[in-house]
């Protein structure tokens, strides 16, 4: 007979970890209860992942595992915000335990990894996988980054490299899953890191998961500007150039990528401060252009032409 | 051509009023950042609704925007909660935009009502209409109500009426909507000022959501206790029994009833306090039994006999 819910909640989702400092009361009652931190603020966003639409039908459990967080956790990131605690609703078809405990194996240790209790969850049945994870971050009062703070002249940046992620989706679906690429689209890092170190530095910040024109475009549209971005100094990892050459690697990098990087502006008074991040742990930074006034999304290629870039980030309908 | 997904949001989910006091950063961006209160703490919360499972397929978009907040606000009520916010992620089939249209307008009613700003959300695609609402509540620091907080002898009360819901059911299964229990079923109500009403008495509190025996099951495995249960003492409305007769209406009211009324215990000392709640605005509350240190759930019947009652809660698997 298969585990029912309240089982499966106490054999796979019940972490004393969770027992922080924060948790006055942990999951396993009506609600979990958190302290609330002094001098701070908290950010909240939700998002689901569907099979066959946010991942690939039979996906291994790690990779599910990995992606919901990432998506989630991407989206405190680009507020600067620190990770505070999480929930997640899982609908499931039916009761498949191996899945069930590798899933839950990696989702813990990757929370532990960002401090991110799970204080709450949900497990139902339904038609299709779908998980829908609720994540709390935390913010030092005033200092969320948004996206409606960039002004003309603030330089681009973008964090790590772009495109890796739907070129390697491409690879997964035609089975070649042991490789760099594949890696970046299995398993996302969300920048949260790299998010907190621009508290106080970026007028301004975004994830790009729907895709850098798609999201930079949310930007422009939320500060009043256009962006003019210089295609050849977008950031592109060595194996996605070798795959498909430089200007499919572009595109990539421009379109649907999917990737879990932060696109930020920094004020030019600013634009030294960020040369630590250059020199620490965190990942790489790379400038790829400047906020302009005329509310358009301009290219410019290597040999001096502008092109009007379209927006064409994911869409769901 | 079908809206998009953030011509959705734009047209039917962005609500002026959610600019409350608490919302600091109004949904849009990345997170919404909300204030933390000063001398409180937050509960969470989180349930997904599918349809064909926690609805009926075809179910009228405005009674699953009331199954779904009442299933959540449900739960703060239960931990003797103020509602704070809420994030809805929703997997749609297609876009109906007139199902959508009048899904939001009963939603965002409903929210304005509860003082509860919608601070986040998500669309996307799915094999199956999905609902995931996460809610956040307030309380006083250290005054949430658990599980576990029961003592011997404190009696055990129930708000409301209980096994209208299950009736309910039925009847809208059978096409007959326009009755007292189709709208228990279909319109539930959240017992948030009772939950309130009830900080510093009631010494435990649980929500029935999965049904009496169940719930209160739970409530006394928390608090390692057993409870006895005087069968006719439970609020059974006249609607319930005039249409099923007195022994269908207790087995309803015990079982998986689908009733969102508050189950909760009173320490001797307290039983005076609760009778304001008997003459207030609140709906009533009916005392049903006594906290007992055997861990069993007996029932006492109307005859001075006792039954061993078995938890039949609802469960998915």
């Amino acid at each position: 007979m298969p585990l029912n819910e309240f089982e499966i909640i106490e054999k796979y989702f019940t972490n004393s970890w969770t027992n922080n400092s924060s948790v006055v009361i942990a999951p396993g009652d009506d609600c979990a209860v958190l302290a609330t931190p002094q001098g701070k603020e908290l950010c909240f966003s939700t998002d689901t992942l569907n099979e066959g639409v946010h991942f690939l039908d039979q996906s291994p459990p790690d990779v599910v595992a990995s992606r919901t967080l990432a998506c989630n956790l991407s989206d405190i990131a680009a507020m600067g915000g620190d990770p505070y605690g999480c929930l997640l609703a899982i609908t499931l078809t039916e009761v498949k335990e191996p899945w069930i405990r590798d899933f839950s194996k990696k989702l813990f240790l990757l929370l532990e990894n960002y401090d991110c209790p799970l204080v709450g969850g949900n497990i139902s049945k339904g038609a299709a996988l779908s998980l829908t994870m609720t994540v709390i971050g935390s913010v030092p009062r005033g200092k969320a980054i948004t996206r409606s703070g960039a002004r003309v002249g603030d330089g681009i940046y973008v964090t790590g490299e772009l495109g890796d992620s739907i070129k390697g989706l491409e690879l997964v679906k035609s089975g070649e899953t042991d490789n760099y690429l594949a890696a970046r689209y299995c398993y996302p890092v969300p920048r949260i890191e790299e998010g907190k170190a621009l508290r106080g530095i970026a007028s301004s910040m975004i994830d790009i998961s729907d895709g850098l024109l798609s999201d930079l475009g949310h930007l422009c549209t939320a500060s009043g500007l256009g962006a003019e971005i210089r295609l050849d100094s977008l950031p592109i990892s060595t194996d996605l150039r070798e795959t498909c050459g430089e200007d499919s690697a572009i595109s990539f990098a421009l379109g649907q990528s999917d990737d879990y990087e932060l696109c930020f502006t920094i004020p030019k008074e600013c634009e030294k401060k960020i040369n630590f991040l250059r020199n620490s742990d965190l990942v790489s930074v790379t400038k790829i252009g400047e906020m302009i006034e005329e509310q358009k999304l301009l290219g410019l290629s290597g040999d001096g032409e502008y092109i009007e870039l379209q927006s064409t980030g994911y869409m769901h309908f």
